[in-house]
């Protein structure tokens, strides 16, 4: 076996990244896609649309994700049929249900939210004496970019809210006052091989990440304690490859918001920023292959995310405009534009963050053909 | 078109290279492969083996080249039935005929070595009279990595070199007093957008190049002259995309030695080593789209090319070993190890050439089990 064949199950834009580190290193990269349409489906030469997961398991060496979004009964099923999958279905459940996450957060002793499980809207009534309202309401499970998340403003918006992310049961948490929103990216080999990546600051805009900024803008102590944060999450959740924690930052104390057991949107800027990307990093990691240096590579970077502009219009008709913008990458995964959509990003290099800022907005801008902004 | 169809003729290591920026940019990249076991022919999603030129082109917006041993005639029809080729076919003639380079050089007044083009052995014994011996014999077609080039050292050595390379004509020059070799990197866009990188040292052995630095460790007026030749030998070609310009260098003097219209074995440092790789330029280039800054973005960066091991073995099944050594970047091409054939090759970046290069070396020399260099 010159090389070895890594599945991944989905093929979003996720799955789409890990293709060039895998083309650089000869490494076999077999997506189970739901459509041919998908973003990692129209460029890999290795495509398996809608089949059974155990059956596309079993052809490969090892299998690791673009999504949680995964059946744990079919997961287990397909481990029992010696499929191997990194990470493993064990570390998955801490993305896949939040309320699990939040539970055993809280038994470690790691920062988390003041939160309960409601199993309805009364309980979630209880929950909101105890925790104080604003009240947050979150669906355990299924949610991401800000789906699945309410707020009940008081004791009378509760029903409306639980409804509003699936009915019960539900995670009720005290809403954090926010100084900031940080994430560290953790990679882990199975054999114990560990990196972590500088805190990144992360701006969010109606629940979705827009904006990636390194070094985070932060005072020294606080970045320190994200990355002591980070790893101590790492060693509760035991996942290979990259490991995502996404933290708020109340005051100057880190709280643990949410994880996710892969790549992730918030280590885009380390494809250009980093001496080593996550996606390189991740695919090292389930081949439990030494792993890079995942420090910054430039002075700073920054990445803003390219939503699909309100008008419906498609910024690879833009694409020009955007590349003339100096040291500034521009990443388009494939997707038909809609609007909102995350259908791609730009990152800038420079030599300090306000001039990173100001490119990548710039390109940003012109691939949207959004108002220019003021980053200054 | 929210994305364009870019064909490549053929799916070797170059094609394969030009994938991972045409999945950034979501650029569809079509390549015609020979075979489906070509390197880029495995990882690429729109591979068409074995087809009629001129019916893979029509089905491109623009085609450009992996190497240059395409049918002249078979080009110029499929220009006449509409098809779009970035270089031209007129461009690419400077790569694929070194007589007709030779000549047209010299007749712009770029320095090449003195030459003669020779039609037979007795011709090349008059070719020798004039230009010395030892005479360099070269055919002016289809030779590459020191193929079709023989040395004859004086003039009863002259039939058997001349047979060596294939039979007459032959191109017949003086033997230049290699002090070292360059390699110049030019992009240029169909509507004269034009980046430069800076010249990088290629050492060459038996006749392949097996290393690259940049910084190039020569004196400054030595590289400001090969950028200057460069830029000329690129206003005589008129080559879109990336045109190649090895030089020599004798004493102080550069002279021209070969060109290639696509990307070049002697670009591969640009990939880590540079803010814009040659692969991303030459896309960009060829679309007419914005260049990026083709500048050194480190201190110093070194490639080891990772040639086939005497023994046969895979330097894939040793992959582990060199992702050990920080900063250095595999590359594999997903071909079958052969004694003394490219399968790959490592960039490291550094601080300083020397460490960059016992990176590099150390690197190569895990992959292919050789006993270690001494590169101090």
């Amino acid at each position: 076996m010159p090389s070895p064949r890594v599945g991944v199950i989905g093929a979003g834009q996720l799955a789409r990244m890990l293709l060039p580190p895998a083309i650089d290193l000869d490494v076999g990269l077999a997506v189970l896609a739901a459509s041919a349409e998908d973003g990692a489906a129209q460029v890999a030469a290795d495509v398996t649309v809608g089949a059974d997961l155990a059956t596309f398991a079993a052809g490969c060496d090892v299998v690791t994700f673009d999504h949680e979004l995964v059946d744990p009964d079919v997961l287990a099923a397909a481990v029992d049929a010696g499929a191997r999958f990194e990470p493993s279905p064990a570390a998955l459940r801490y993305a896949q249900d939040k309320a699990y996450q939040r539970h055993a957060f809280s038994r470690h002793g790691l920062p988390v939210p003041e939160h309960d499980v409601a199993a309805d809207v009364d309980a979630a009534r209880q929950a909101g004496e105890t925790l104080g309202f604003p009240l947050v309401v979150k669906a355990p499970r299924g949610g991401y970019d800000g789906r699945g998340v309410a707020l009940a403003a008081d004791v009378d918006a509760l029903a409306e809210a639980v409804a509003a992310v699936g009915g019960g049961p539900v995670l009720c948490e005290r809403q954090v006052e926010l100084t900031a929103e940080l994430a560290v990216l953790v990679v882990t080999s199975p054999s114990g091989d560990r990196v972590v990546y500088p805190p990144v600051f992360t701006v969010q805009e109606d629940g979705i990440c827009t904006e990636l900024l390194c070094p985070a803008p932060l005072p020294p102590a606080v970045l320190t304690q994200a990355a002591e944060v980070a790893r101590a999450v790492a060693d509760v959740v035991g996942a290979t490859g990259v490991l995502a924690i996404e933290l708020f930052v109340e005051g100057e104390q880190v709280l643990i918001n949410e994880v996710a057991t892969r790549p992730h949107n918030s280590g885009h800027w380390t494809i250009e920023g980093a001496h080593t990307s996550q996606f390189a990093n991740h695919l090292r990691a389930v081949l439990d292959w030494p792993l890079g240096s995942p420090e910054l590579a430039c002075g700073a970077v920054a990445t803003v995310n390219v939503l699909g502009p309100a008008d419906g219009s498609d910024p690879r008709t833009r694409r020009a405009a955007a590349l003339a913008i100096p040291a500034t990458a521009v990443h388009l995964y494939g997707k038909h534009a809609r609007a909102g959509r995350k259908l791609g990003h730009v990152t800038a290099r420079a030599a300090d963050l306000p001039e990173a800022r100001r490119r990548a907005h710039t390109a940003a801008d012109l691939l949207t053909r959004s108002e220019p902004r003021d980053v200054a």
